[in-house]
C-alpha cells in the first residue's frame, strides 16, 4: 500500500521490506544467502552493473544468482530485504576484472555511473540502488575505528562496523541536507552555483550542522548564501541521495522582503523568477535560455510542487 | 525574526547567528577569540559548566572570559557563533579537575548533566548547549581517520576534521531519527520500551537509515515495532537532540488497521489511547497511572500537537 503523499523523488519508494531483523541473525541470514530464490546486486565503486545496456538505452540492475558471486566471497555484502519472497543482497566488486575486459562478470552487465543512468531505470531499481551505493561507500570510507584507529569488521549484514580493539560500534552514516526555495508572493528564488553555466540555476541548499532544526537550518541557508529572511518555512518531502549518503529535506520558505545579498563564495548569482515563468525554466524552452535541475534531482520536484500551488 | 511555524521543542531557537563565514578565516577567528566580549562554554565529557546552581535550581551557563581559560589553550575549540556582537566559543575540559575539588574552574560553575539540567536551563541556553555538546563528543569519538586509521586533526573552528596522512576531511554527523506517533481517527498509538517502567509510554521512534526517505522509514518503523500500516505520514516538526547528536524527526502517520503484532525485542507493549485521555497520560494525572515522555522530549510536542488539532 502506498504511503501518501505520494513521493514524486527519484530513489524514494523502494519496493523492499528490509526485514532488519534477520541482520542479527547469523542462521537466518544463512538461510536467505543460500536460498535459490536469492539475487545478488553488484557495484564497483559506485558504480553498478547493469544489464541489458547495448543496444537500447534501457537499463536494470543485473541480478546475479549464487554461482556467479563466487569470486566476491571476500568482498562487503549488505543484506538488501526481501522483495516478495526473494532475498536480495549487494556486493562491492572493486577488486573484479571490468566485465568488458573479462573475468567472472563477462556477459554478465556493465558498471555504468549511477548518475547518468536515471533516466533509464526502472524506479524501484533506482531506489534499491541507492540503498546499496550509500551502504557500500560508508564501508569504503570507513574501514577504521574513528574512535581508536584500528581496523574494524562489517556486522549486521552490513548496517554496521565492529572495532575489536576498543568494542566501539560503527552506523552508517546519513548526513541531513536541506534544499529550499525561497518564495515571496508568486516568485521563486533560485540560485546559480559558483562555477555553473551561464544560465542553470536550481534551489540553494547546504547541510544541517549539530543542533539544529530543519527549520533553523534552511534560514540560515537562506541568509548565508542569498542575504534574505525566512518568516515561516513548510517542509514538503525528502530524498535519499546516495552521493554518498544524504538525505534531501525540502522545504519552502516564505520570505518577507525580495533584497538579495548574495555570497559570491558560494554563488555566482541569485535571482527571483515567476511562478508562470518556472515550468519553462524547468522543461528548457525559456525564452531567456535559463535551465532548471533535471527531473531526478528534488529541487526539480520542489520548484514543480511549487508552481503547481 | 522568529521562523514559523514556531517550535515549541526545548533545543530549538537558537539565539545566535553562527556566522559561518569566519570558520576558515583564520585571522578574523583570532579577532573574536580576542574580542573583550567573547565567551567560552565549558563542557566535560558532554556536561556543561553552569552557575549558579545551589542553593536555587535555577541555572545557566557558565560563561569564561578570556584570561579564565588559559588551562584550556590545547583542549578542542568550537566557534559557537555570535550573539550580537559577543563571539561564543565551547571549549572540552576533560582533563581539568573537577571545580569542587579545586582547580582553575574553582568557583566558576558546577559540571551538571545536560539532561538534568533542562527543565532549569533558559531555552537559549539549551539551544547552544546542543550545539556545543553535539560538536564536542563528535571530536571525542572521532579521534581517527575513518578511511585510514591515522590521527586527525581539528580544522573549521571545530566544524571539520583534517588527516594529515590521507588528506580526508571529516564532517560532524547528525544522525536523523523518525519519531512517530501512529493515528487512527481520535486515537493514538505510543509503545513502552523494553527496559522501561510499567505505566511509561511514548511515541515510537528510530533511525533513519541509508535509501530512505523519512516517510518510508516512519512506516517502517511502525510496521516494524507494532505491526501496523501507515497509509499517510505527515511532518510536524523537528528537534535538535544532543545525546549524543541526532535530529529528531517528528510524523503523524495514520494508520488503517488498529491491529496491533508487537516486536517483544524492540517494545515491552504498545497500547491505543483515546485523544481525550493523553492530556492525563502528559501531565501524569491519568486514572490508570499511565505516564508520557516528559515536556522537553519531542514525543511530548509530538502528542500535546496532536491533541490540539
Amino acid at each position: 500500500m502506498a504511503i501518501r503523499p505520494l513521493n514524486p523523488n527519484t530513489f524514494a519508494n523502494s519496493p523492499l521490506d528490509r526485514a532488519g531483523h534477520v541482520r542479527h541473525d547469523e542462521a537466518a541470514l544463512a538461510a536467505l544467502r543460500s536460498n535459490d530464490n536469492a539475487r545478488v546486486a553488484v557495484l564497483r565503486d559506485g558504480r553498478p552493473l547493469v544489464a541489458p545496456r547495448a543496444p537500447t538505452d534501457a537499463a536494470q540492475i543485473a541480478w546475479l544468482k549464487a554461482g556467479q558471486t563466487e569470486k566476491l566471497a571476500h568482498s562487503v555484502e549488505i543484506f538488501l530485504g526481501l522483495d516478495g519472497d526473494v532475498p536480495l543482497f549487494a556486493r562491492e566488486a572493486t577488486h573484479l576484472m571490468d566485465p568488458r575486459e573479462g573475468g567472472p562478470l563477462a556477459g554478465l552487465g556493465e558498471f555504468h555511473e549511477l548518475r547518468s543512468l536515471l533516466p533509464f531505470l526502472p524506479a524501484g531499481d533506482a531506489a534499491i540502488l541507492a540503498q546499496a551505493r550509500a551502504l557500500l561507500d560508508w564501508h569504503a570510507r570507513h574501514g577504521f575505528c574513528a574512535k581508536c584507529g584500528n581496523a574494524s569488521v562489517v556486522s549486521q549484514a552490513g548496517y554496521r562496523r565492529d572495532c575489536p580493539a576498543c568494542k566501539a560500534e560503527h552506523f552508517p552514516r546519513t548526513d541531513p541536507v536541506v534544499i529550499m526555495v525561497g518564495t515571496c508572493g508568486d516568485e521563486a528564488l533560485l540560485g546559480r552555483g559558483a562555477q555553473w553555466p551561464q544560465h542553470r540555476f536550481s534551489a540553494l541548499a547546504g547541510f544541517l550542522e549539530p543542533g539544529e532544526t530543519i527549520e533553523e537550518a534552511v534560514a540560515r541557508e537562506l541568509e548565508e548564501e542569498a542575504g534574505v529572511r525566512a518568516v515561516s518555512v513548510r517542509y514538503l518531502f525528502s530524498q535519499p541521495w546516495p552521493f554518498p549518503s544524504n538525505l534531501m529535506i525540502a522545504c519552502l520558505a516564505e520570505v518577507a522582503d525580495k533584497t538579495l545579498k548574495v555570497d559570491s563564495d558560494e554563488l555566482a548569482e541569485a535571482r527571483w523568477f515567476k511562478k508562470s515563468e518556472l515550468p519553462q525554466v524547468l522543461n528548457g524552452t525559456h525564452p531567456d535560455k535559463f535551465l532548471g535541475p533535471p527531473p531526478f534531482a528534488v529541487a526539480h520536484q520542489l520548484i514543480k510542487a511549487w508552481c503547481e500551488t
